[in-house]
């Protein structure tokens, strides 16, 4: 039996020890996609209690405590830091296999040196030794104790990016801190407060949006202006890789009635939406910047509590509607017209992996290693298996060794275990390909392969080691 | 190599191997989905012949013997129940990897006490040891063999129940004796016999049902006289889990046209069919009941044979048009009007497994463990591969330990043994966890887990326990 | 560690090795299905460069050189032999888990005597030990040495068949060698150059196609022409199998429609096409060939690359729009009619796997073994774990015993190591069942699945046997 967690947790053979101890292990870490707040990496946060952490704003945590019958109380109300602590704890004992398990018990070990497994009868001992832990952990600290080099923030257009300057002028941080251009809110034009963000974007542009032209001129002043501030990516919230062409005026029509305070129907939000991500799309490649496109998720089915709680609460699911057929449509009309900047496709249903693989392989080229990418596996799908069958899927139909690897996606200081989580995996998929002799053992090239998908592929392909 | 289904069969550690035969092996049976025959278990049924428990009505058997060649008069024909045993017998040679094959040496050997493999060969000499034993191994002994505590039946709102009424009222039977409401017919108006079933629920209530609102109120009846049958789950047979909401005109109006004798459309199929469930939903939320939704499948797809042998022959399939969208909002609808029971869904397609968790977990709370449940792989998915991912997507997204298990669906009284079948590849699934050090060997934590799953989490569940 | 693509590659287990390197590796090769060229066979094309055999028309390496960054000049460019070579070589490094390496160094292994890994650096070195090889290899000497007994190409109605007439009559070679019927360009009614295939086929058999009857019985006299010639399959490639049925009278009407140079809507299209594929299952009924459909793919998605290369040149994916329900339709409404052929269904989409074999499994009979078939992993699943899971689907849910097994699908005419690559996987699938007591180590019965699978159920299933 191996240890729990222990030194060689996910390696099941030499090779992948080897792998993780000797290369992945000492690469450092780029997070290029992640909703950590700016603010508090500038203001060098610290937290007083580990609930607080773990349990103020974590949607995963708390959907499972929900499935273990726990009371909301302890949840999102108003139980004392150590009552919800003792609740998660009870919770994670019936975690076995989920990957909630694994990222809380390596946060233990790595950032409180607390090896022993979180029960519910250990839970006020471990409280109190993790908020001692605290007392010396600033948010700070743990970026450079996890030797986290680059981060990518998650911002609006709107947003006016002050502390990503502070951060800029501040020589006392090692870690490049740059946002991401996430311009969901100006393409979601279904929604019902729609007409609120543009006023916002004129607020903050100083100009009237009286058309989509408008909408597309503000819109790249804004990109400008994230480009000024380091940023070299885009994300994208879709329901699916739609592909809805119309002329012009046709556009300009739907985006005048919306406008008016009239709503849209089902077939102009998928026009205007094609037509204002081929015009985001134009824009980034000319930039140079990387798209991201997350699609397949469902969210806040959960009405009752959605009026009590607000969003990313918990109540988000897999959406199993994409025709990959419009992915390939939309993907060749921007690369027909020279428009197809490098792409990441994230989906949140595992089962549409391999079409992701397969249609963006048609368009891969320009000279970029791995031009178009398959985003590393997420969310729902962000545990061992779901990992593991993204890899192999990229490996058995497109390129692995090409791979920009991967990301938090989280909200949390703490997620970086989750980089050691995936290079663990990583080196345990490459080193049994080794060992079963499916892939030759020449040292060189899978040093490169896994120093490449654990850290430079994705600084490459963003840019920064320019 | 190890022994051929032996000791240890599908247990590949030491870990599965104690948490197997230590614990798993000794719980009791509770099996809350089945199809057998209330009237058998009263009567103590006898069987002359293996032929007649294993192919006299088991389409999972049927299929595979025409898939093999064998004329129909050796699988529903008139050929000697010897003659069928030794068209099965050659058949199952050819079941490699197949959970028939399983099955069938699982209850060779733990009903008849053979351990050697089934061939053409030794056919004539095991289908005499099996009917000599047969002479003795009435239905009541298998159960009590079998350590059956608890079984739930599958009932139509029609049935009166008599058989149930007996068997509580029998001392002479340990094992407790339930019915499950299954209101299909009630539910599908597309169907050209609906009235023909409405003038069934007619007759049986005494009252006319000429309105929408009187269907439910008769259907509430049958409810009630069900829960007074110790009835607490109902069962439902669904295209996909469907959400098109109407208002009470629109339903009575589509309710009357069926009921003057006209079809309905697609739409109207599906308004009526979603007023009708959410109507159900609630009375079962009231009475603590437990709602079953099986979808996914497209049944008797082969005209020219259901022609000949009727319904559950061995021709349904899998339907993979199951929009995850709609059974979020089917189930938002309940929860929003407090009308949502605990719920346990089961799609046909294994490709729904990810997206069945994460949508019922958005609808879990009211302090219930596993208020929503995904259902144990059902059918073609009931194999080690189906049993083993459905565990996996459970634990990776969801919470195993509260997983209320296996169930037989089946109409044979020898089907017992897939309780083992399920409960080894659990123990080797979480004994696998905890060898390679990905959960804690916390002997106390895994042997609740194994003995919840096998059995503790469905009594409790179904409220036996109370 | 195992040695890099040894002796016993992809065989982890001792039953494993047995039955590859006893019975699977001495069985021939039947390839009833590729896409060689007749022509080469017959006038025993020799090749001057290996960038000529691997480089000159293979898009899926194509494909993996642009995922790599590689120039088009060194792709489909005018570089030399040496410098494509090269760039793949380049290329090939990257392609850990990639069923590419492993079938690029197969072929190194088989057809050039060259046992290490390709790399960059000795790219120049294999360069010319591959050519001195050519030299002296055949197409013919290549069959020989593989140990291929039966090739069926892939052939348009409208083919003269010439080289099969002379490769018939010419005793020096033993390779049976027949033309397989594909249709599909008097299928795609929707396709622009439809008419100019209309006026092909009217050509070939100086008939005047004027009505939907004219062409079924012009179709059915180059059907009987393929069936002189040999021909016992034909090959369909399908959006997905649809069923939109109609009557006579409406069919004709959108033949005309589309003769008289209209274009035709969606649905048209789907009519028309049903009606052709029932008539074509009627006269492949008759004549006792089986039906090969292939579904699930969108193909020359690239439209920037298909104005300059054309067709088939790496730009194609996974259709996932596919309802199994149509599927279902069509085969019963075949099936009804006593119209149903020896059916074998592919699709590009891996997660259609489980419906196909209950579907088809609904259609079994005849007294045919495994009368319908699904056929082996397809193209962008034809990889190690797309062909386990094939596999594993068909034992689990279908019979394996009776699989029709591998076929190259392929235009290279050294992918024959493609069959040791699948018996290899077959031998492991089954060797590991063995092994861990799922099933008897019946040594008969398991040389006769093995052999079954590997060839005599192809050549049975397909009438050379007889």
């Amino acid at each position: 039996m191996k240890e729990f967690m222990g030194k060689d947790f996910l390696l099941n053979n030499e090779t992948a020890k080897h792998l993780y101890h000797d290369y992945a292990s000492k690469m450092p870490i780029i997070d290029y996609h992640c909703h950590i707040s700016q603010k508090e990496i500038y203001e060098d946060r610290q937290f007083s209690t580990i609930s607080e952490v773990w349990l103020g704003g974590d949607h995963y945590k708390w959907r499972q405590m929900r499935t273990n019958g726990i009371d909301e109380k302890y949840i999102t109300g108003d139980a004392s830091d150590l009552e919800k602590f003792k609740a998660w704890a009870k919770t994670l004992s019936h975690l076995i296999g989920n990957p909630l398990y694994h990222w809380s018990h390596l946060e233990l070990q790595r950032y409180f040196g607390i090896y022993e497994p979180l029960t519910e009868d250990n839970a006020e001992e471990i409280f109190n030794r993790c908020n001692e832990v605290l007392k010396t952990l600033t948010v700070r600290k743990i970026l450079k104790d996890s030797d986290v080099k680059i981060i990518c923030t998650t911002d609006d257009p709107c947003d006016d990016l002050h502390y990503h300057k502070l951060l800029k002028e501040d020589p006392s941080i090692d870690t490049v801190i740059v946002p991401c251009f996430r311009p969901d809110k100006a393409n979601n034009i279904e929604k019902p407060d729609y007409l609120d963000y543009i006023a916002s974007l004129e607020e903050v542009s100083g100009e009237k949006i009286g058309s989509f032209r408008k909408l597309c001129e503000v819109i790249d002043e804004r990109i400008d202006f994230f480009t000024s501030m380091g940023c070299r990516a885009s994300d994208h919230a879709l329901e699916y890789i739609m592909y809805e062409p119309a002329d012009e005026e046709t556009i300009e029509k739907i985006f005048a009635k919306r406008l008016s305070g009239k709503a849209v129907d089902k077939k102009e939000e998928l026009i205007f939406k094609t037509a204002f991500m081929r015009h985001l799309a134009h824009v980034y490649q000319e930039k140079g910047w990387a798209m991201q496109l997350h699609y397949g998720c469902k969210r806040d089915n959960n009405r009752a509590m959605f009026e009590k709680l607000g969003p990313d609460t918990g109540y988000d699911t897999i959406n199993n509607y994409a025709p990959s057929s419009e992915m390939a449509d939309f993907l060749n009309c921007l690369n027909e017209k020279g428009d197809l900047p490098k792409t990441i496709i994230y989906s949140l249903n595992p089962n549409d992996n391999a079409a992701i693989v397969t249609t963006m392989n048609c368009f891969q080229g320009d000279g970029i290693r791995g031009k178009l990418q398959h985003g590393s596996a997420w969310w729902f799908n962000d545990h061992k298996k779901g990992m593991l069958e993204q890899m192999e899927t990229l490996a058995n139909d497109g390129m692995l060794a090409n791979f920009i690897g991967m990301l938090t996606d989280s909200r949390s200081f703490l997620s970086y275990t989750r980089h050691e989580y995936f290079r663990r995996i990583l080196c345990d998929f490459i080193g049994t390909l080794v060992e079963n002799g499916e892939y030759p053992n020449d040292e060189k090239i899978l040093k490169e392969i896994v120093e490449d998908i654990s850290y430079n592929n994705a600084v490459n392909y963003l840019g920064f080691g320019k």
